[in-house]
């Protein structure tokens, strides 16, 4: 997982907003990423102090949720998931060549994005918060999207 | 589906927030309207070039999502949100003389508003990422919000 | 509930971002609470005349959602979580010692924050569109935090 070189600043009067991407290849279908560490740090080097960080991946078989990081609930939910939309073959999506309907239907469950508050520079999450990137139908390139918006320091 | 007359833009030192309005009027009660091109002009007139797009319906019984424009898969999603927050008379909310609880359900499971980015004065979405106004109460005039928020050329 | 003494203010060139928070504990364990008022209140304070207004709360067994202020859907909407993400020992989560692993999966349900929009200084919501805190672990202390961002009258 790593910032890419297309990491760009608009900058005027106070006021920036700054978009920068993950890139994620996950080794698993099914799998969530905890990226705070990286948000955060993307958060830091666009220098708004003050703001909102707007995270979406590009993809519609992922999505962005905000939960523990306890491997216990990771896969609680993972299981959760699978009950309310699971895995099967007959998806009327499958008729395209597809086998990934039941990814489309969690990464809606879940939501394809999140907002999340930044404050003196930083994120500002609750003591349990963490950000997570929940992949559907991994083993390929993704991208998340980031963009930071605020008042600069 | 059309803008309306009461759109509106607030500019400031190169920072720009533009509001306008969709209408729409479903023929079917369940429908999944296509709103990508829709919302690209709007955030195309609002002249912001780097920023964010809200768009949320002023209903509680539609959602925005973002996915496949896929025949079959949109079959999928309203089949699955059948399932989980069905149709049915018994609900407490049905003794006002409403019908329609189910609406207000499935809208909550696909969120009542989603933000999108904007790069180069354009959605950036990815390449199958599609914008969905969800309709589960129609036939009737349905109002949707965008906000384009960001710094402007 | 009420706001905080840490309410602040950035302002900078006609724009400004305003953060407050609610503090809320519920006399209940599961509990919906109105906050619309509150939300509206601190978005008249903040002196923002348009924009958007971010709402979340700062745990992860609580949401935010927008629907109706009628008792008999909330009731409806309590019954229908329960059903889809229930209340049950066999969590994997409570082998911490935790017991509420539910209260996680139904928040992530109801999505964690929401954005809303801000039109002449006041949040600009549709007939029937109300704000809820949704509590899934209560009976604590709880913080909500609200980012109002936009441009000054």
């Amino acid at each position: 997982m790593s910032g890419t070189a297309s990491a760009r600043t608009k900058d005027k009067n106070g006021w920036r907003v700054h978009t920068d991407y993950l890139e994620l290849n996950t080794r698993k279908r099914y799998e969530m990423v905890h990226i705070t560490p990286e948000i955060d740090r993307i958060v830091r080097e666009s220098g708004v102090e003050d703001g909102l960080c707007f995270v979406t991946p590009m993809h519609i078989t992922a999505a962005i949720y905000v939960n523990d990081n306890e491997s216990g609930l990771i896969e609680d939910i993972s299981t959760w998931l699978e009950t309310l939309a699971p895995a099967r073959p007959e998806y009327r999506h499958h008729q395209t060549g597809e086998d990934n309907a039941d990814a489309h239907l969690k990464a809606l469950l879940l939501h394809h994005e999140t907002t999340l508050p930044v404050s003196d520079g930083r994120l500002e999450l609750g003591t349990w918060q963490r950000v997570f990137y929940a992949e559907f139908d991994g083993r390929r390139q993704k991208r998340v999207l980031v963009k930071v918006l605020g008042a600069t320091a």
